[in-house]
């Protein structure tokens, strides 16, 4: 850690693997005493600045942290940790605007083409995105052991491709929703564009006013915005519309225990985010009598899905900064890096969860057909 | 249903299922007064007959109680019920000592060749026992990446079996814990006898008492001894010996929601059994930070096992009969048919949870390999 005096601290033993330069007295203050929010702001403004490998260094920060979580540390913790807003009807189109309507053309430099902001799935782990994104989609299908004709909802549906490539390649006739107005926007007029408008409807509205009976309902990357005051009406949703026979799945980032989103992300990047462990998400499932038949845990693949999009936003960082400005550029590299290291380190997880209702019996005799290539 | 005095009662519509014959007011109060209890044990002593297709009127059962759950029945319940016996050292030992030692030729009439008396895994669900039991123990050892030289521990390892077979086919080294009198002696014998004892150490003794380092925990059947108040001492044990990229599974009967064991089973066949829900197997796992990497629920699995144990169990009546009494035997047939019941309805569930460490990254990227031929 170097000072802006030229004071500086080197590692006792052990190679170094990233020089930590903050630039203020009033920067290193804000550290104390604000921790991860005054991190991430002071990073975006250009006070701080890491040479070096920044998510090797954020994967060992959790580590020195995991280790040094005093009494103090913690009740630090618990006095200066955000509470994530509550997502209301109104809250959660704040919320959702705050972080998605930024401009599909910022997040069109660095997904893959089909832009999916969810974890992809690397049965290969040297596939590339594309491939590793359209494997997701085949796994979930399988999964929920699509078949031509089945009415599907869809929860939270980001730019489409999973409503799009459910219909397109399965058959399935799918209803998504979703409260982004830029995404609902965009996947409306791509369906229009492309002629399959009859076959996959998207809705701009809250998963809260879902209506109808479904065969298949799937959520891929919302549970984390929902809030764990709402998993219970998420559940009731669930009910009302699943058929006798139906298949379910969420896909989710989770958690081993359960803690607070990192403030600063909670704060800047996705405001009322929270990750739940296993156990919360039992709150969904078990007031329904709904059966828990598969849990993968896919924390990786969203390492290896988050380094992908690390290397395109890095190739278009000048784009960025041109788009909006050299803080904003910055403050999404650390929530990247930071999320890399998050998964790396195992403080996230990603659960995909298929269910079905208690009494079903068409449940298959084994998961082979997940593995059919 | 028909009474003692020719009295009875026909359904109004559909056809009926089997005849319940009452044989006295004293059994008919009983019912009234005690429940599945004396349901139980009237049916055992003969003083209830049933007439017809016993698993299927268990099944009706299960559905018309789920709809008539009313406010009084739920206090009565609540006032009637049984709380699962406390699994103390001791209790554990005499809970344990009450269902398993009561004579390893009384399960030698029914089980498949091997002796397991747990869910076996169908794959093709028209496989006979004893493949299903074969491909259940490969099933586990495919999820637990077992390689030659593993050092395996085994939690509550009934006869034997599993232990056998890691170390027989996958050359591990497996130490496997069971308070079984009966079952630790025959299984000890029998390794030596079969000349692998070098390879396999049966220990009586309580899990509680586990040490040492292993690169595998697997536990299957046991938890639903455990008791909810023991979960955390459990995590303990594994969390003190497995090493650090060790892989561990728990096979358990479960449930979809929080319910206390049927109070009849519970009282006369499994005293201190208690099948968790997930949420409750979470107890386990979050305190030491786990990471659930894959949950299997294999329910009708366990539905058609005990269809096989039946078969056999009738075949071998009149043995039954002659190695205890004619109560026990209809004792005995009336736990088989209503677990068959209590899996086929969704009230009992069967979970494989395999975990490991929250850090460990050597995880494998898909579940194919537990899908080669």
């Amino acid at each position: 850690m170097r000072l802006w005096d030229g004071f500086s601290i080197t590692p006792r033993q052990g190679e170094s693997l990233a020089t930590i330069k903050i630039h203020s007295r009033r920067t290193l203050a804000q550290l104390v005493l604000k921790g991860d929010v005054a991190f991430g702001d002071e990073f975006a403004a250009g006070n701080i600045e890491i040479d070096g490998d920044l998510v090797a260094l954020l994967v060992e920060l959790y580590g020195s942290r995991a280790q040094q979580r005093s009494f103090l540390a913690r009740v630090v913790e618990l006095l200066f940790r955000n509470r994530p807003r509550s997502n209301t009807l109104q809250g959660s189109r704040d919320h959702i605007h705050h972080h998605y309507d930024i401009g599909n053309a910022f997040y069109k430099l660095w997904l893959d083409h089909e832009m999916q902001y969810t974890c992809a799935y690397f049965p290969e782990p040297d596939m590339s995105l594309e491939a590793a994104q359209q494997a997701k989609m085949d796994h979930i299908c399988r999964k929920l052991r699509l078949e031509p004709g089945d009415r599907v909802v869809e929860a939270g549906c980001g730019w489409g491709s999973l409503a799009r490539h459910m219909a397109l390649h399965y058959g399935a006739k799918v209803t998504a929703w979703n409260i982004s107005h830029e995404q609902a926007r965009y996947a409306t007029e791509r369906a229009k564009a492309e002629g399959y408008d009859d076959r996959v409807r998207y809705v701009e509205d809250d998963y809260r006013n879902i209506s109808g009976e479904y065969d298949v309902f799937v959520s891929v990357g919302m549970l984390e915005h929902v809030g764990e005051q709402n998993y219970s009406a998420l559940g009731s949703v669930v009910d009302t519309c699943l058929a006798a026979d139906g298949r379910a799945l969420i896909h989710t980032i989770g958690r081993n225990q359960p803690k607070l989103m990192n403030a600063w992300i909670e704060k800047r990047i996705f405001p009322g985010a929270y990750p739940p462990t296993l156990r919360e998400m039992m709150g969904i499932l078990e007031p329904n009598n709904f059966s828990v038949l598969d849990v993968e845990n896919l924390r990786l693949h969203y390492a290896r899905t988050l380094e992908h999009w690390l290397l395109r936003y890095d190739d278009a960082s000048d784009e960025v900064v041109e788009m909006f400005d050299p803080a904003f550029a910055r403050a999404w590299r650390l929530y990247l890096c930071g999320s890399i290291a998050a998964f790396l380190y195992g403080s996230l997880q990603l659960f995909q969860v298929l269910f079905a209702r208690g009494r079903d019996n068409t449940v298959p005799w084994s998961r082979q057909h997940q593995y059919l290539s």
